[in-house]
């Protein structure tokens, strides 16, 4: 059902994001609303922007957008597929906007990406709605899992080279079980000799101890643990953080470079250097790790 | 003359700027608002929030607060100053907030710094209410010039190791005389032999024109022009480029890495890794700067 053209500059409607608890929020005008559903999970809201294109939310959180969406979905799925030698078999958990896979099916040598998601209607409005961004989940490669990420990585152990934690937020609905000791044990055992695990980890400055607590249980799961940064604009804070977790190669100092400047050419934001200055950490970001505890 | 405190959550006072002109605005709680006061040149409001400390804001925009001020001040500074085999005089245009010359003042080597700032109510604002950022003002290295920057660049050939310029945005007030090439061009003059500019350039996801603007017409007035980046969460995308040029070292290659590490353990934003990390550009931005002309 398709809801009417909200006149532009007339009665603009004006999307607001609590950014922090604190008193910091962010307004989006929305030009147009283009779905609004509710599924047994969340409420799914999709609505057109000048600035920043479609806009997906769940809950009234912005999830991804148009505009900046590549961002994002590069530098999850790139920087721990370059640092493989040769990923095969690739999961994504979460992620039913479509956009990691996507990036995932760049690697020419990836013979199978399995997603899992625990909300079909995430991946059909993203199917109607964000055809770019879901445009890999028709390729013959990619097979979608209905459900939750946590149950499967427990029966599938040695299976995958690669697992991409797209995420909620920790607090978020099922997205917290997703943040759990437990079940970064199960992603360790879920890989095969090599493989290497990246997650998003939330923003530096407004959610310490988000990524705190990230840190903390995969440094008890994996032995190799680094954080490594990026930029989403519109999500809080902007710069974002992702944890990469290794059970072979060094994520920072030996990917595949040549591989990388060759992908990179299709690619909006990653690049080699982009891999490698991505694990230069400020100093107030070096003390938030520092301080995660044990 | 200090204004009521306002109670907290009970009647609000939300500050709100628009990040762009097509519908992208941040809300910011302020919890008191601390001075208020109209200068021969504009507005400067200053208020206080639970998430980014003080504010200080000139004709409605925010210029620093105290929770990230030393993210910008320390990337602007300690790029250019750590690149130069050893400034002795340095030249911050703008900045009246004080956080450029604090950071200048770190290099033991620093014989004179000079700033000139318009609008002496900033400095003395500055002074009051945000004395940490301030804090650099007293030391006897310090000259306050009050006056227009272009001006006193023409006036000044040969003179400085490294010149800083700490805008406003183009299209704010005197600022806009800070982008022209003529003003870039007596920076060039100004500049003694191995010495370095830095200037503040805007953020790239939203308001890329300024970005090339000040590209382009760097490159007219200097042969070794770079871009780097940072981060500002307040700032409009939080994302920020600085641009750096040289009439001798390389900054971005050959930069004093051993001493920057010394410095850095004083500093929470900057350090040798960060430096050399934040010339590495995601595609987007190497496009940004591929289409500024010439």
């Amino acid at each position: 059902m398709s809801e009417p053209e909200i006149p532009k500059d007339e009665h603009p409607f004006w999307f607001r994001e609590p950014r922090t608890a604190k008193g910091c929020t962010l307004e989006l005008k929305a030009t147009r609303i283009v779905h609004s559903a509710r599924s047994e999970y969340q409420a799914i809201v999709i609505f057109d922007t000048e600035d920043h294109g479609r806009v997906f939310t769940l809950d009234g959180l912005v999830m991804t957008t148009e505009a900046d969406e590549y961002m994002y979905h590069e530098m999850l799925v790139h920087v721990p597929m370059f640092a493989h030698a040769a990923p095969r078999r690739v999961l994504v958990i979460g992620g039913g906007d479509g956009g990691s896979i996507r990036e995932v099916l760049r690697h020419p040598g990836v013979e199978e990406a399995v997603i899992v998601e625990i909300d079909e209607m995430v991946i059909d409005a993203a199917r109607r709605f964000m055809p770019y961004t879901a445009s890999g989940f028709d390729d013959p490669r990619v097979r979608i899992v209905v459900g939750e990420g946590h149950a499967h990585i427990k029966e599938h152990a040695d299976s995958y080279d690669i697992v991409i934690i797209d995420s909620t937020d920790p607090t978020y609905g099922a997205g917290g079980l997703l943040f759990t000791t437990q079940f970064y044990e199960d992603c360790r055992r879920a890989l095969r000799e090599g493989g290497l695990l990246s997650a998003e980890t939330e923003n530096p400055f407004y959610d310490p101890g988000w990524v705190q607590m990230a840190w903390r249980r995969l440094r008890r799961a994996f032995d190799d643990v680094r954080l490594y940064l990026g930029y989403v604009p519109v999500y809080p804070g902007a710069l974002w953080t992702y944890t990469v977790a290794s059970i072979g190669p060094d994520p920072q100092g030996d990917f595949r470079a040549a591989d990388a400047s060759k992908i990179s050419r299709a690619l909006r934001y990653y690049n080699p250097d982009v891999h490698a200055g991505a694990f230069a950490l400020p100093n107030f970001i070096k003390r938030v790790l520092a301080e995660a505890g044990d």
